[in-house]
């Protein structure tokens, strides 16, 4: 068997067996097929895709390919597939842990133009996103929360292929992001898995089509290994709440465990809760929810949240934003009818607040915080979102075609679907 | 611009610029794009195509990625697709310059399954594949003839490319390999161009209708340049001759040259040659055809090929042929109906006459040498094929996989078409 080979039976879209998947991933993994070869394969499955029984395969390769977590305890999982100013994590993750509900979670860095949970929670000076096994363990024992990036030993074939999809575009190819989630989430060890499945410009599916194709191949996976997965379909057109760039994030996270935060970003950490919470302590989704929201109002949301920062060593007094900012102006009165995702995804990104290739350092003080959302007034002169900058610029011009101003008011719809 | 948009973009399948072109073209020759990203555009290209348009602009952006040649003498070059056990450079050079058509050639390495002009000469010990420019000119005004890898300036943008291509499996692409060769025939400088377009399972189109299509858009480039372009279409379906394999393919193009070549070998070069001489001096096919085969006879072709082996500064005396030799026979009586071109091609890397990837080493004494060509009577315990082998070894059974022998005799047909 040989990788030139492999990729001359893909191109002629011929179904590839396990064995055959196998050489691919493990072949990556031990350096012997070299990135660039990876890279064309990868592109091909990303034009050509993979049958259900392909990807079940490919899931369970990228899951052998290192260790399992087994914490001994009931945990439940939250996944979002990612999009612009996508802070629910660091918001959601205290709030179900003061509910009681466990979290052990490993998260991501930045992909393709969405930034990772894992670069957020670095711009809180100290945070530590590596631990052992063990202080992990002990961790969520203790106060129902850790979160870390991806282990040495756990799915190292992701790990590996994550980075290389990130850099050669092939962030937005369904079953590799099934085959990718599902074998982080099944490594993990929670009994318990709930999808936020990003869906519009600026997420890696951008239409409803492949965010159901998605999300119901992720529930397939899910129920082949005999874990109870749900999948919501949420609005991606527009970034999620107002801010987007890593610190900026934070602090709008902040806000939100305080019970102050923008409506979008309530709302769904709401509904997310619900979820969890519901088919972690069998209750239903309205009881559920309802004690989210008076955690988030009560303070217990945050004060779990400060007891998390302080287990891996955060100090939130260093928090930084960017010394420079502008802020823009709209020249038209109207509401707005578009704030372009994936075009303000790009420039946080320009700004420094991404990464366009493996290894790029990123500046976690530099990003956006909008003043309008989707179906608000805007009037002449007033502003429509202020930028954080340091060494890297753009420009107005870039920054006003990311919106659009109509004479209709138009209102946006946070939850498309629920699949489970 | 980047590539992370400009491979979006081609995902999409939409129309690319020149300027998207140049800057993938120039970022990946200058470092900033990285194998692994143009290896994913190139992956896209193999899969979805180019327009001639943006074939023609590829082209145009490869050459002038570096300098182009003028050697101030008409020179007419001809090109070979690329198959297995073809040789034909080696004797078709010698026998036109020995008609006083002067020869200056770039030739590459092997790529994919096939061999490289290069790797064959340099089995030859102490052939030189690289002089400099002033040398090459020298030499062509000298005795008409001179063959080099490509020289460090020119097409730099082709050679990286080429390179990634072949441990990819992109070598198969329509528009890559068009602007490919283009690029390069056109940069060395030579007036007209004779183009030998393989098809077959042993070459990168395996149908004519690609092969029709590709013929076309090198004739469309040519003429875009002023240059007088022709192109035969061959039989690659079976190994070109009888040997495969790089110090073997030598040995059969010395003894072509002497004029007691296979009967297909000799064929192929007496009608190319007949094209480049015909083009070159204004005389008829058929005339230019009984001077190639007279000088074949007589003994000048051959005498050429020795003055160009010492000008290079190769020593005939020390080709060597691998020590270990096997011979496979037939189980059974028949008609060879078939002689897998790609497999044989395959096994031949496998015992180290090509690379799996760039940089690999190869061996130049191993190969095949087949007793049979399809449409042969063959009788059981008749000898089918010899190996050569050092180190690598490939099974009976494996060799026997690339051979069908019917009751039926078939005719195969060497020269496919003609397109000028």
């Amino acid at each position: 068997m040989n990788i030139l080979d492999i990729i001359d039976k893909k191109e002629k879209n011929q179904k590839l067996t396990k064995e055959e998947l196998e050489y691919a991933v493990n072949g990556f993994l031990s350096g012997e097929i070299k990135d660039y070869q990876m890279s064309a394969f990868l592109t091909e499955i990303d034009l050509l895709g993979l049958s259900d029984e392909e990807t079940l395969n490919l899931t369970d390769i990228m899951l052998k390919s290192g260790e399992t977590l087994n914490l001994g305890i009931d945990t439940v999982d939250k996944h979002s597939t990612g999009g612009v100013g996508d802070k629910t994590t660091i918001i959601l993750a205290p709030l179900v842990a003061s509910l009681g509900v466990s979290v052990a979670k490993m998260s991501g860095r930045g992909l393709g133009h969405t930034g990772g949970t894992i670069d957020k929670l670095e711009s809180i000076p100290g945070f530590k996103t590596s631990m052992s096994l063990e202080q992990f363990k002990n961790q969520v024992k203790k106060i129902q929360i850790a979160l870390v990036g991806q282990m040495g030993n756990l799915v190292p074939a992701d790990k590996k292929i994550y980075a290389l999809r990130d850099v050669t575009g092939t962030v937005d190819s369904v079953p590799l992001i099934a085959s990718s989630v599902m074998s982080k989430k099944l490594a993990s060890g929670s009994n318990k898995i709930v999808i936020d499945l990003k869906v519009g410009t600026g997420a890696l599916v951008d239409n409803l089509e492949d965010a159901e194709a998605l999300g119901n191949l992720m529930i397939k996976i899910g129920k082949h290994y005999h874990k109870d997965t749900a999948c919501l379909l949420t609005n991606m057109y527009e970034p999620l709440g107002l801010a987007v760039g890593n610190s900026l994030e934070v602090i709008e996270s902040i806000n939100t465990l305080k019970g102050k935060g923008p409506k979008d970003v309530t709302e769904l950490v709401l509904d997310l809760a619900a979820l969890m919470v519901s088919m972690e302590k069998g209750i239903s989704e309205e009881e559920a929810k309802a004690k989210a929201l008076e955690n988030l109002q009560n303070g217990k949301a945050y004060h779990k949240f400060l007891e998390w920062v302080i287990a891996q060593g955060g100090n939130l007094e260093g928090l930084k934003t960017a010394q420079n900012t502008k802020t823009i102006t709209s020249s038209k009165s109207g509401y707005i009818s578009k704030i372009d995702a994936l075009a303000i995804g790009k420039l946080a990104r320009k700004l420094g607040a991404g990464r366009l290739k493996e290894g790029d350092e990123i500046d976690p003080e530099v990003g956006f915080v909008l003043n309008k959302k989707v179906g608000d007034k805007i009037t002449e002169g007033e502003a429509l979102i202020t930028v954080y900058y340091n060494d890297k610029q753009v420009s107005d011009e870039e920054i006003l075609n990311c919106f659009e101003i109509s004479d209709y008011q138009i209102t946006p719809k946070l939850i498309i679907g629920k699949l489970k």
